[in-house]
């Protein structure tokens, strides 16, 4: 993992009205390339709520950007003193500056950069009720911030990514886990790695998969529970299922040829804490 | 509804190369704006797959675009042939038409402009085990789409859009239905016709709300079933949810505030259709 680079922290306050200001520049770059997010280890979060949640929950920040509405509100104002006195700089940004950095019109009033954190293989630990998600090779971000935030849901221990998956720390993926980020430990590793921890997991590995004939109502899902999900377009590669103890289906009828990938996540993870879940 | 205006067509075959023909224009229109969408009772669909959903489902189709590779395509040159006989304009354009029409780097073969249908309230008609879902001001378009898919995968009869909704024919909402836009039928409606509706139903009218106290486990849902789902960030106004005969409530624990309304309503559906759907 990335150094957090804390030493060259200032933990002061700057105010930026130019475009051209290097910081802008870089904020930018992590907003629109992977390669930016992985060389520097950092990533962005937009928003108030994202920021609270970041800080309570002990993430390295960087930098917090404050738009005017920001400077005033008193909850942002509160989390950039927290974020100051952990050595972050304070970025107090114009409107146009802020929508710049984060490409939209209705910018949020807090932006916040912060530092990735993915686990190895080697750091899964699973262990007593713990229930983990793997995702293979999943495309969308949207679908993978919704899955993160379906996990925290059902207090689940932790997403594993699986080969070349797209990046938890794009904006889209951010934004998609509304805070969730925050509080669901990510790892990242290859095939081979999740077929070694697939081999040696003690409770059941499940997987949805088009040659699952076994209801996902029906396991005796014993813990821990590892629930792996395939590519939206591809479902899963024949080697991965192999790795399972027990391919699944969600049954359908009518005409569509298959569930939403975070939709059908959500379902089978509800079904795997049946019991757990109570009001 | 606008009149399809079958008397204008022609079922012929055009080449387009130029970007300001009017047609190309047309569906520009079409695809960035809800107003043209609106005022033509059109909208496009991008995608060899939806082309042949939509022509089987037999909906109304107005134009049917095949870049170089759909005409190309035996299943594309055959989806034409039914357009065309069905008195379809067929246009042939270049990638860098079909590109610029849909606002895409790599387009589909094949854009389809079709017709829009959307029942009235008096239009709905629950009998026997149909299961409908009522949207109430939902604004997220994939959110909308991705929640007429998983209708399409338990059977469910439609989905009704109460008040304000996203448009449920913009191309974000069409591309998230996966096809399935073809086989759901949609019904628009004010809150106050949804009320009457709810009012005299005459099985379970189950709604996720923030004080339903009732685990969406529990009811012995009645049908036909209705389900209704609030707004992404409001949720459900009180005048709505007291048109309900049951306010339910999905578990969570961990941090998240919230789930997705996409994955709730699947969560919800699937449970709704528990006895229904196996494999």
């Amino acid at each position: 993992m990335p150094q957090s680079g804390k030493s060259q922290r200032i933990g002061a306050v700057k105010q930026i009205t130019s475009h051209s200001n290097p910081i802008v520049k870089e904020i930018k770059g992590l907003v629109a390339q992977r390669k930016h997010r992985s060389q520097s280890g950092l990533f962005v979060a937009e928003g108030l709520k994202l920021a609270t949640d970041a800080l309570e929950a002990g993430w390295d920040v960087r930098y917090l950007a404050l738009g005017p509405a920001g400077r005033d509100n008193p909850i942002a104002q509160k989390a950039a003193a927290t974020a100051k006195a952990r050595g972050a700089l304070i970025l107090e940004v114009s409107t146009a500056v802020m929508s710049a950095m984060t490409r939209k019109d209705n910018p949020q009033m807090v932006v916040g950069v912060y530092g990735q954190k993915l686990l190895s293989a080697t750091e899964v630990d699973p262990k007593g009720s713990n229930l983990w998600v793997a995702l293979d090779r999943i495309r969308d971000p949207g679908n993978l911030g919704t899955i993160i935030r379906t996990v925290d849901a059902v207090g689940g221990a932790g997403v594993m990514l699986v080969g070349d998956c797209t990046d938890p720390f794009a904006v889209e993926a951010v934004r998609a886990t509304m805070g969730s980020l925050f509080h669901v430990p990510l790892a990242r590793m290859t095939k081979d790695e999740f077929k070694a921890l697939a081999e040696k997991w003690s409770g059941t590995v499940a997987a949805t998969h088009l040659k699952g004939s076994v209801d996902y109502r029906t396991p005796d899902y014993k813990e821990p529970v590892l629930l792996v999900m395939g590519n939206e377009q591809k479902g899963m590669e024949d080697d991965m299922a192999d790795a399972c103890s027990t391919l699944i289906r969600i049954p359908q009828v009518g005409q569509a040829d298959s569930l939403n990938l975070a939709v059908a996540t959500g379902i089978a993870l509800y079904e795997v804490r049946r019991k757990h879940l109570e009001l």
